[in-house]
């Protein structure tokens, strides 16, 4: 299913190929102001065909406001968006039907829907479909904003190279964003570059982690047990192609240290509680705390590769030596920054409302 | 919220000393058999104040089912089973009303709930309530073994200490199940018993992780976006107090390596699919590959510890140096074995029913 | 499935004769005071074998509750509540396993659960799974009256036999509640008691109708579309075993009027906006308008008759002269009252948190 | 919230005069044929501007399938359709903004999403919306057809003018579809146009019930509780503006019978079990009994009329005499007929997945 949430519902729906994607955001409120000039600048930190690391097939994602929104605002209606697939060849997508690409989802996908699933791009599938997320997530970031809510995130990892980590208690939230390669460090940043200009050269892709940052969110909300923060974000991160993983606050490195050097302790500056550390990455019991939530999520290499690659003929199990051609980002960390963003904002603000 | 699925909905209550805590699932289907010695064993490898490494506290954990079974099978209305808290020594907590314990959940719990909120032994935050979550998971992971599903975990770290793996291709998943302590390799065990027995001598505590693997889940069931296995996974275990991140196949390690590295190349024996790798951990696209699924779960020190650590008195903000007593864990990895079993059981039957 | 809601979540569990029966209710804030005594008192108005028109089981209806209650006052932790089953004799039920009895839900339910289902009493579909419902929506009223929303319902009919109906612009919602017959004019009120005496004398039973009405539940709030005030009421009405029929304002009969007749015009007293006639029973687009709730639930003859009835046996499908023994309700609409209340305060508590 | 279901979910989105309107159906099958014709056959049944009864905006309606769709089937992704908006008279309604039409749901909009709703037509209120719906209802029609069910409606009265009932034991669910006047006695058909023409002469307006019927709905299927046929559809037909009354089988009308009449006895024809009458309305307990499901809805007459009406000005809460101009149907309830169906046609499948 394409839906998230309770109070807020988010329905995105399209394929890489289909003639529109988009998404509906039913329980926003009314009267959140629509700037589209901002919503076109955040569209443009995730969108294809910009540099040499992502795919070359050329979007102009603009997002299309088709309900919902009047004279620049939302009118308490459900938010309807559309996003034009512009510059689809499907052609390269025909010797794919019954050869499923390794690490693709195309082989659960074609037992699950069977030969009427649509194969081309990856179908539903694709990462082109974080492009509608990106426009609803940027719509809930808006109403975060005005309620003081600010998220972030930045590249932690490209391959075994790693960039400076937010500051746990005050993280620069903005500090990558404006960047054209979104990290902390810009010499680490070179180095990351260097890393997937390497496997691109070599037909390969590489992986990397994405830290996420949020300041403002209120100490008690969340949710407990099956509703925690920890779960809610989980489930809108995974929906991100890619995602193998997520880790909050100290996370696995928290798992290897005793309970003296991973708690947090309580302090005050006589006006509010705050915590000396935080480990926790700001999310206890499933409610934050008021400190920073913080986690990062791994992002695997691009299934996608310009090698030979072993595959089977569904249709009679026979061997297949396949290579795949078309348009793939040999790296799509760095396009994925902004939609982790956009899954934290939908995620958030589904449990704040 | 303490509620779970869509299908098959788990409701779990109670706190760490109300009368009673206990779980309804409403949605399984009549007629699965409810061996109650079964259960009885499965509860054993949870259940506190069995050896030197858990809390001294005495439960027997006795389930009782109150509803929706009738002559040892399920009536196809909903279950509910109680457990008694019994061996509660609530005075221990009176101290701790004001007081938020570092890294518990109280301080989001007590601005959320306020003084109403039951504080006692963490109240609903406590790891008491995963005795309710396993006897419903054993539940799911009857009917789960009908269906041909095997669900089985095993700690694969202590501190640094690490155990083997599961073997990606073909995991043993009982291997470790009938140890009273848990691991595939026992020389593994036993630097980890030693870790334990360090951290508990010294007031301490230490974290770990937890190994999970389920064969004979149908290529191509799960979810797709927002409702994938991953998510749906996350969101269950993410209800398992201390757990702060999760991860899928090569997870983390996966975001270092090259995508010829990562990818997993489709063969066949003339009869099915299978990938000679396994690093997606047998989800794809939020589906099932038919490969097995794995995954770990970190899981942080214990946040109990004997030692002084500092908090704050919630009325007047005053600086407070908290000394916890009670009886507590040194480690909680060994007894949350079972519990991520279960949560496993419950989110995988709700997405395959 | 038992559960209702989204922000507030219901789970009912419980068999006629299974050890207890019970709800969960989660979500509910914490502090709100629980009187037991009032509940009590609630109860009384449901319970069967109080006089000589309902059944003759006898059931004292104490609500034990077990969890996220502590010293009278919610905790915030789902609230788990207790009856136990005590007056039960299963051995009446022995001879309806395999014949359904005519109008109850044995022959669908037998479809649906097969011979694992508890049959006895019914099992999850008798009317006694309406005394957790009570005790439920108790609580909820609690609450909405803390937050200025009151509910009362009356018998608005026994077959023919109509009472008085509320007034639409100020209805006298407690009028009925203290009485042992609830209507509102007690000149009908023993026409109607003659007419289930007759019915039982004659081994019948006889129909009837309750109309609730709510005020003081804010305009405005509610939901659109298929989260319309009118549907959600309907959803936690038509729980109720007997409901067969839901009407709104002027239901059915505003059906047959012209626009002009049914139409409510605005007017203001200049602080604020009425309507001078209430024909939309106070709901209009799914949402409140400010004006009192009004609707009326149509209840069926009780389908368990003294008379002889065609039936079939289910393993054979031979053709069987049912007699049905046992103790019932010649006439359950009196004690459909409270409960028709308590699932109204359900509902519109959800929709208002 | 414009969403229903839960194995199925719809989304419906777009106001009266947004550029589009649609739906979205996640969770549809792969492969299901989508006829187009039989599509805009469908939609023509319940199109504006048809005939001298309804409004005389005009609206192609025609439905493009922008996701989900491919070579004519459903390829298992979420079913995004778009219908535009094109004869809006937007001008219409500027005086309205601030005044509310009587009996429209425009003071509770206005009170809960303030000056930013879009009032024009409606908004998200208007009967427009019922368009996407259809064609959302239609699809779901498609896959129970194949099922073996069928659904099919009429108008069974106008004002107090009643069409013959549908037969509860075999009813002739496609009598009427074809017919412009959808009853099933032609000379009552007559008598209702005549009292629609005398309400559109007086500038008035008129409501009346349709019944609907579906065959071929397995016994067993459904839902117990808040899960119950009953409440599902009707919250469903809640979602349809105008509707005000539920009721199944012998409803309203039967709360006024004896048990004797109203049960329904059991007889068997050797191989099936069926009941010899039908005033259960084929549910029982929540569950489908096998035989056919009946149930009317009541509808109130139109709102819209062009008589002077008493009305307030928000901003002031003076008194205003509102005149209506526009185009508004004298009677909806022809038009409702086909809605009637589609809202079935989604409870009925989710219920069925």
């Amino acid at each position: 299913m394409f839906t998230f949430g309770t109070k807020l519902k988010l329905q995105i729906f399209g394929q890489s190929h289909s003639p529109c994607m988009g998404a509906v955001l039913d329980g926003l409120p009314s009267g959140i102001r629509v700037d589209e000039e901002k919503l076109a600048a955040f569209m443009e930190r995730r969108a294809p065909g910009r540099d040499e690391f992502s795919t070359q097939r050329r979007e102009t994602d603009r997002v299309e406001f088709v309900s919902g929104v009047l004279d620049g605002k939302t009118t308490g209606a459900p938010v309807c968006l559309l996003l034009r697939n512009e510059d689809t060849r499907s052609g390269d997508y025909d010797r794919l039907r019954f050869v499923p690409r390794p690490s693709h989802a195309d082989y659960p996908a074609f037992v699950r829907f069977g030969e009427a699933r649509d194969h081309r791009g990856g179908g539903e599938f694709s990462g082109r479909l974080t492009a509608p997320l990106c426009a609803a997530g940027f719509l809930c970031m808006e109403l975060l904003r005005e309620k003081g809510v600010a998220i972030g995130a930045h590249i932690s990892s490209i391959g075994v190279c790693e960039d400076d980590r937010f500051d746990p208690l005050a993280p620069a939230l903005d500090a990558a964003k404006a960047k054209a390669f979104p990290v902390l460090n810009d010499d680490k940043g070179i180095q990351m570059q260097t890393l997937i200009r390497e496997a691109r050269t070599q037909a390969d892709s590489v992986g990397g982690t994405v830290e996420c940052g949020v300041t403002g969110f209120p100490a008690g909300a969340g949710g407990t047990s099956f509703d925690s923060l920890e779960g809610r974000l989980s489930l809108a991160l995974f929906a991100i192609p890619a995602v193998k993983g997520v880790e909050f606050g100290s996370g696995f490195a928290g798992s290897r240290l005793r309970g003296t050097e991973n708690n947090d302790p309580y302090v005050s500056d006589g006006e509010r509680v705050v915590t000396r550390t935080n480990h926790a990455g700001g999310v206890l019991g499933g409610l934050a705390t008021g400190m920073p939530i913080l986690f990062r999520v791994a992002i695997k290499p691009t299934a996608s590769i310009g090698r030979e690659q072993e595959s089977v003929s569904l249709p009679d199990l026979h061997a297949v030596r396949l290579q795949i051609v078309g348009r793939h980002d040999p790296c799509i960390v760095p396009r994925a920054v902004p939609v982790v963003e956009a899954a934290t904002a939908v995620a958030l603000l589904d449990a704040l409302l």
